[in-house]
């Protein structure tokens, strides 16, 4: 069991906490970032420190970045989150945070540095992709490509790797390999547009997807819905 | 003379004064983005929007970021800013911020894809680039790569430009081309270490590069010095 420290992006919903998961299974010692970005589902964040503190990580990073003075999502902004899409279509929903995983890719990439960390974890899927540019291989290789040429460690020609542990996993598949890790999935928070009370929704595109792999598995979701 | 938006990046700093000139001179309508990010040097932001006015810009957005938390340089923490220091030696200094380039360019990129602009403008030079690896050519390259993957504007296939128009540039020939068009450096600030006052030290690598171009092209450096 080597002690490599590595940054994992989170989110607290399911994705983000089961790449937690594979992080620490594969060795790595976790460095948790999350990032407070003005989204009207903030109990995403509690669920962040629960998962965190559940899978042990000793140091947990939160970062304040201003995406509602960039505008143009329903996820910070006062737009309608969509209910009952057609999720089959194709097309970018407006729940897209422009350029989200770039940004946050970047933060995860500064703090690598800072931190002497040579791999990062993004709990991106390509298959339950939404239609988000910025979930897709082509793109992740090209940050990796990047954060090379970005950075002391690349230019001293040591690696730097995003690693996209579910990237080729469809979402049953993704909580079946976070159970058998141990994941307790009643810790974390998916929907788009959850109640005051931190209760899902059940009809925004996470909640549908999230809600159709646990009934594809034939398990309970345990996260409490409205 | 056309309208198309252009993001540009700018510190209020002698290149990106220079850039958003050149942007203005190319044709385009600048949306000028300017970032709090926890630098010692507050100053470049009274100095940014100085530039912004005098320049006509009709928007200047300013993003939050938090830096600090992440720590790492000198110019975001309690580190000394280095002076005199050997500036052939080729070395990257603590004053270089990991990923801040990559930071900035990704908030540029969202802000582009909300305003549907095409076009980023960063003031980068790889002549006098103080050994930071983020102001290279094959890394602008490596974004510009990244950004047409990472947005819908490059899904629909539509390009999506990084223009870095003093990357071949000397500082002589910047301030040149500057002058050549209308701006004025006296409103400009490029000291890593201001005083309160803010006027520059001037033994930071950044106002020795600054006042051995002005001397260079034997003119005075209109900025203030302690």
């Amino acid at each position: 069991m080597t002690t490599r420290p590595a940054i994992v992006l989170l989110s607290g919903g399911l994705d983000s906490a089961t790449t937690l998961a594979i992080a620490r299974a594969d060795g790595f010692a976790p460095i948790a970032l999350s990032f407070r970005y003005g989204q009207r589902h903030a109990c995403e964040l509690d669920a962040a420190r629960r998962v965190a503190r559940a899978a042990g990580v000793g140091e947990h990073r939160f970062v304040d970045i201003d995406l509602r003075a960039l505008g143009g999502s329903a996820l910070t902004s006062d737009l309608a989150v969509p209910k009952d899409r057609d999720l089959a279509a194709g097309e970018i929903p407006i729940t897209y945070v422009p350029a989200r995983n770039t940004i946050f890719l970047a933060f995860a990439l500064a703090l690598a540095e800072v931190r002497s960390a040579a791999d990062i974890f993004i709990g991106v899927s390509a298959v339950d992709f939404s239609g988000y540019p910025d979930c897709r291989p082509e793109y992740l290789a090209a940050f990796e490509r990047l954060a090379v040429l970005a950075t002391k460690v690349g230019v001293e020609g040591r690696p730097l790797r995003i690693h996209a542990p579910l990237l080729h996993l469809c979402k049953p598949e993704i909580i079946r390999r976070g159970l058998a890790l141990g994941v307790d999935y009643g810790l974390t928070r998916s929907c788009y547009d959850p109640d005051p009370a931190g209760r899902a929704c059940g009809h925004c595109d996470s909640c549908r997807l999230r809600r159709g792999a646990f009934a594809t598995l034939g398990l309970p979701d345990p996260a409490p819905y409205q």
